[in-house]
């Protein structure tokens, strides 16, 4: 058994199941012990930022670790963003990345580069395999450095003699489940708390104690802005999303004198401006971190503070009601949706300046939203997402400045027959810049660098390029029949929906 | 004056004259100052892999820096590939990577990252602007870095703050032309000599210098695998490239007693294979470097070596045949191209397995390939050539799986009204991986994870949805008459030619 054997082999008794894979010559013998492994699915994915945001989305609904595999320096330079977004999203991920051959390193190679360098920018662990022998304990770290609470990149790189070598050995299985986090440090609520909300705080149960703690302490409620997964609609606990917009945010915070952070980040602007300083929690208020297992620390505050209140559930609030046809908007997507969401869907969220919170009453779903900012990761976060989910139904909701990175996406769904609906809102431009620049610049004034049109993105046209089936909105009542449609037939649709900028 | 303006400013008086720009939140006051600053062409390009292909495009043809915009980490590890790519090439880029504010640090800000660090891997010079008086001379530096030979990439990291605060300063102008290359060694050159050309060697005068070297002393000449640009085609003195196929390049070089590496790398294998050392030159072979002013130094040997002899001109011979209408296949594609190519044109190749040499009697042209085998580069490298020279056409051959990497290279040439026609030969698979599977692996056997097909990636329709016209040729004759087309309309064209795969 060669060294590719033993990792690919290590892997899969570990627990991995999906492979997504940009291949290389680099990586030939691994791309053969991956095609010979049964239960181990290889997805082909034509752009390195289509695999490692695909692992992202598999990660964050499978709870086991995505598998890539990445051609040397270059490849992973491209899967990098979407990496980065990954490991500020806790997603269990795990790179494979071929490099050229130990023998053949200081030779000038065209490709020859620092892979190891490159890897640790986005990965919480790095390693280089040595050895054959060692390859498959190797690749079992990588799983344990993945799965370790709460969840993030490893990086195996694996030069190519190690792969072809003899001498491999699988590893023993690890548990494919994740190792039990820490218990967290206990925390005091009280009336002048706020809980922020991150993590695992924003599945179901720790939304349920969270809820509970809140209505029994007189504690404020919070998730944060840009959650990688969040459970909501009927039958969870409502809960408020901090703004992402720094002016709202900070509003929103005044006057906390008690912010416990359950798995969330400390909320700081996105983007820093002239004359603001950068972190969001009011001066003088005091911070306490909820880390570890903060699941069982929520319910069992909550059992303490709270023993006999239930959570709030939300409740569908009388018949969902189609929007009347009117020109499309970015609401009006959302008011569609809402009315024609499936329950247990899976709804993507990188619409950025048209993204447009669904109420309350919505059926019951997961929305995963882009907690890293690098954009390019709706399409391959919901090809991911399906994967890990093939029963559930993905609805992503795109920007069409951000769909120019990563299209070759779709052509993924398409091959692998994903029940994928992608909605673009295409406002011809990118909004978000002409929004900061008006509050950021002296003298803002319009700007062509801003503007996607002339010529017009066609992303019906890019959808039969890859092999998907697409169709164009201009009102809310075309948008429903399409969107109809696109759910009830399976495989991958993408809906343009022509909106106004909206700022 | 701010130091966002102090930069362009200062890149402007610098000799700076086109700026392939992917705008982001950070980067408003440089796209402020960029947008004020006159004779500084502001192109868009909506992916930043997009903008750093393009930048070594221009950079090849134009031979004074390019300079791009890119944002924060993330934006800048999307463009690291083609970086790479321009650096192995010697093309002269300068990156702005607009990055958090300074006093935003540490806040673990959603985009935060080590951008130096990045830049590092593909960069010969970088640093971070730290002050806005000095920021000015900090971008001087840059061009210098940038335009030292044999040129390459230099970065400057501009922090938020350093951007948007006052005093500023614009540089002393440099001179726009590169600081001239150091004397180069002397070398001996005899009839066991082979000349290795890469680099300014490739040029007119190189060429023909070390043509007038070889006849007069019975040495051998050939030219790197993959160079940045050469020219070639009528008028220019005939060479051979040496293979890219190891075996071949071996069997080519064995003898070889005396290697003179004249601004060529060393040739090696482009990737490991087992039992195969790394180096291609023989054992025993003497290597003999020849950098610094390589021009003046052919010159000069030519002068001493064979003061009478002059040049080979490549000639037409007989007049140039349009091949009889047959199904396509590359041959057919270089048949065709060369028959039809309009004189100074530039040639962009990133054909891959479906590259093939074009007859010494077609039309003089300049040749730009992918030095640094990162895929990806071909249509924004298209792109930044037709910018550099307006008045040539440009015909970029493009390989189908290339092509998936930076497809909006193509809006960028449709919003720019760029003459660029493509071509990409659809042989609707990796070919090259197929191609070394055969090579490398014991039971090759046939892999799914090579076959681009289906879905069928449609490149008509993709041109369609960037704003480009788009058509397809299935036999020599179709596309004879869409190149003429293409040629003949003012404007970016896209031709898809199915071919079957070579290997």
């Amino acid at each position: 058994m060669n060294g590719a054997t033993a990792v690919i082999e290590s892997l899969r008794r570990a627990g991995a199941r999906v492979c997504f894979v940009n291949p290389g010559t680099s990586e030939l013998h691994l791309i053969s012990a991956l095609e010979r492994a049964s239960g181990l699915r290889a997805v082909l994915c034509p752009f390195e930022g289509v695999a490692t945001g695909a692992a992202d989305g598999y990660g964050r609904m499978a709870g086991i670790p995505a598998v890539t595999v990445l051609h040397q320096g270059a490849g992973l330079a491209y899967g990098l963003a979407n990496l980065h977004n990954a490991g500020r999203a806790a997603s269990p991920v795990v790179n494979l990345v071929g490099d050229g051959a130990t023998t053949h390193r200081g030779l000038g190679a065209p490709l020859e580069s620092d892979v190891a360098t490159l890897a640790g920018s986005v990965s919480r662990w790095v390693r280089t395999a040595r050895d054959p022998a060692r390859a498959g304990s190797d690749a079992v770290a990588a799983v344990a450095a993945a799965t370790g609470p709460p969840g993030g990149v490893a990086t195996l790189v694996v030069p190519a003699d190690v792969a072809w070598s003899p001498g491999g050995r699988p590893s023993r299985a690890l548990p494919a489940a994740p190792a039990a986090p820490a218990p967290a440090t206990m925390v005091t609520v009280g009336r002048d708390s706020t809980l922020l909300l991150g993590g695992q705080a924003l599945r179901a149960r720790g939304l349920a104690a969270a809820d509970r703690i809140a209505r029994a302490t007189g504690a404020s409620l919070l998730a944060e802005a840009f959650p990688g997964r969040i459970e909501q609609g009927i039958g969870t606990p409502p809960i408020e999303r901090l703004s992402g917009n720094p002016v709202d945010a900070r509003r929103r915070l005044a006057g906390c004198l008690h912010l416990v952070l359950a798995q969330a980040a400390p909320p700081v602007m996105a983007f820093a401006e002239p004359g603001m300083g950068g972190e969001l929690t009011p001066p003088g208020c005091a911070v306490e971190r909820l880390d570890g297992d903060v699941t069982a620390a929520l319910e069992d505050l909550a059992e303490r503070l709270a023993p006999h209140i239930k959570a709030r559930q939300c409740e569908l609030a009388g018949a969902p009601g189609q929007p009347a046809d009117r020109p499309l908007a970015a609401d009006g997507v959302a008011q569609v949706l809402a009315a024609l969401l499936p329950e247990g869907a899976i709804v993507v969220d990188e619409a950025n300046t048209s993204s447009v919170a669904l109420p309350a009453g919505t059926s019951r779903h997961d929305l995963l939203t882009n907690s890293g900012f690098a954009i390019g990761l709706g399409m391959p976060l919901a090809a991911g997402a399906a994967l890990a989910c093939p029963d559930r139904p993905v609805i992503c909701l795109e920007a069409d400045g951000s769909a120019m990175y990563t299209p070759s996406a779709l052509w993924t769904q398409a091959r692998e027959g994903l029940d994928v609906t992608t909605i673009v809102l295409n406002n011809r431009g990118y909004a978000i810049l002409r929004r900061e620049r008006a509050r950021v610049l002296a003298e803002p004034g319009p700007s062509a660098l801003f503007e996607l049109s002339p010529p017009y993105l066609d992303f019906v046209a890019l959808a039969m390029a890859m092999g998907v089936p697409g169709s164009r909105a201009g009102t809310t009542g075309e948008l429903a029949v399409l969107m109809k449609q696109a759910i009830a037939e399976p495989g991958p649709h993408l809906i343009e929906a022509t909106v106004p900028a909206r700022y």
